[in-house]
């Protein structure tokens, strides 16, 4: 089974996370160039695993990015991911959950989206809005057409143990799960939100309704403390990744990826001497063709 | 949440069921007659349950089915589900897993077919079949494209584990989840493939490959047994009926169903005063139309 690399952001095991001591920005200023030069590098070695991934077809990776409005996962996703391969790569964005989906229970939407064995799915939310926005605004609940809920923080906690669950399944069936949290702080996301107000080619990305959840800043730290502390695991760690500082959150994400890739020791499938003496059999024919 | 009703088939959570003490035959020789009837009794509750399950739109039910070969699956949900509305339900038959089935974790190809609120879904053999045959046969699990096999039992450990956590999952979320095991005797098994073999009309049922299944009774009962025991749970219980009388057998079945349905105390959904007024005054508007 995957076993999380080790990370200054790695959300330990112990439920000892907290998210006051979670550093919004990297301690040290990076020079943006750096930054962008180590990406670059870390894109070009993961170009090459995912390649071994494919090639080999047993691990699934699943890779999710869960963070407040405009602390950039469009863009992170964009930036770590856009060097690689398509065809093994696939990305889903989870919106407000369709009639269709609340049909079934709260997995099922993204269970049926989940990675192909030597694929990399990406999900831009995740099952994990289940214990944050609906934990922030329990009316939503009232919406979700079940039968019965559990009183008090029961459902909570029965919700993040079905995610617990549903994780160490596909840990153990071949999925390797990692979980980044891109946390920014609540002065860099109003400078965020200032600029897509100011800026034209931004204006498209403003919806006022983000300021009104703004208002529920301290509600979002408790459920994501809650969630971060209890279902970071070593097979589905979470990183809670500075994200005040673009280039520097892109390349900390890709370093995850990256050293998590390798650790599976990834080999191109090998063939026998059987099948390569077949192999140059085959060749000699093509060569003896008129 | 659900939970289940009582029945002398009904195997005890506690872990102490073996399939030696269970029956293969009821108790008394039914007559023919008195089950059929009482099933076409039962038939008819059923339908008017599934009528409000569906108004009401919020439990999904799921039905499984496993059994040895020619202990009547197919013909007992032809026989028990034939008399309901086909909107409502929908049959799942699952036989080896195809390419793109085992490109995913083992419960993948079940949970996207699980049935939606308001439905019942009947599962014609299911993910049990992972810790069945998978089981009996475990060079299966070479040709399962995993990247790594947990050793001994604890591969099968695992799998009953992840069964177990996913049912509590989809019980906490409004699923109904009976389990029905068909208990056919080797004897009577034995009577039934002569008769697909004797009987012009019955030789497309006949597989060569089901007398050599039958070489491993044995180890098909102590799959059953290892799997009934550590799954059979008060939210999603496992009944063991005697299969060697089918008009007995296909009325025990329905008449678990229809009391778990009567357990659920189903309504039609309310309609408020300010709504049937309003209903009222579009009955008006239609009386009014010229």
């Amino acid at each position: 089974m995957f076993e999380a690399v080790k990370s200054p952001y790695l959300v330990p095991f112990d439920g000892s996370f907290t998210v006051g001591e979670a550093p919004t920005a990297p301690r040290s200023e990076p020079e943006k160039k750096k930054a962008t030069n180590a990406l670059q590098k870390r894109i070009k070695k993961m170009r090459s695993l995912q390649d071994m991934l494919y090639a080999q077809n047993e691990w699934s990776v699943l890779l999710v990015f869960q963070a407040m409005d405009a602390a950039g996962k469009d863009g992170t996703i964009k930036a770590v991911m856009s060097g690689i391969n398509p065809a093994g790569c696939q990305v889903h964005s989870f919106q407000k959950p369709s009639e269709n989906e609340l049909d079934h229970d709260f997995l099922w939407r993204t269970a049926i989206r989940l990675p192909e064995r030597g694929r990399i799915g990406i999900f831009n939310r995740s099952y994990y809005e289940e214990v944050l926005v609906v934990r922030v605004h329990p009316k939503i609940l009232m919406g979700q057409r079940l039968p019965f809920i559990p009183a008090g923080d029961a459902v909570w906690d029965q919700r993040l143990e079905s995610i617990e669950d549903h994780e160490l399944h596909l840990a153990r069936n071949g999925t390797v799960i990692l979980k980044f949290w891109l946390n920014v702080s609540k002065e860099e996301q109003k400078k965020r939100f200032l600029a897509r107000i100011e800026e034209p080619e931004k204006n498209w990305k403003f919806h006022p309704a983000d300021v009104a959840e703004r208002g529920h800043w301290e509600d979002y730290m408790l459920a994501y403390e809650e969630t971060l502390k209890s279902t970071s695991r070593s097979w589905a760690p979470w990183y809670a990744i500075p994200a005040d500082d673009k280039p520097y959150m892109r390349m900390a994400v890709a370093d995850v990826i990256v050293r998590s890739l390798e650790s599976l020791g990834l080999a191109y499938p090998t063939v026998s001497a059987t099948a390569r003496a077949e192999l140059a059999s085959w060749g000699d024919q093509l060569e003896a063709e008129e």
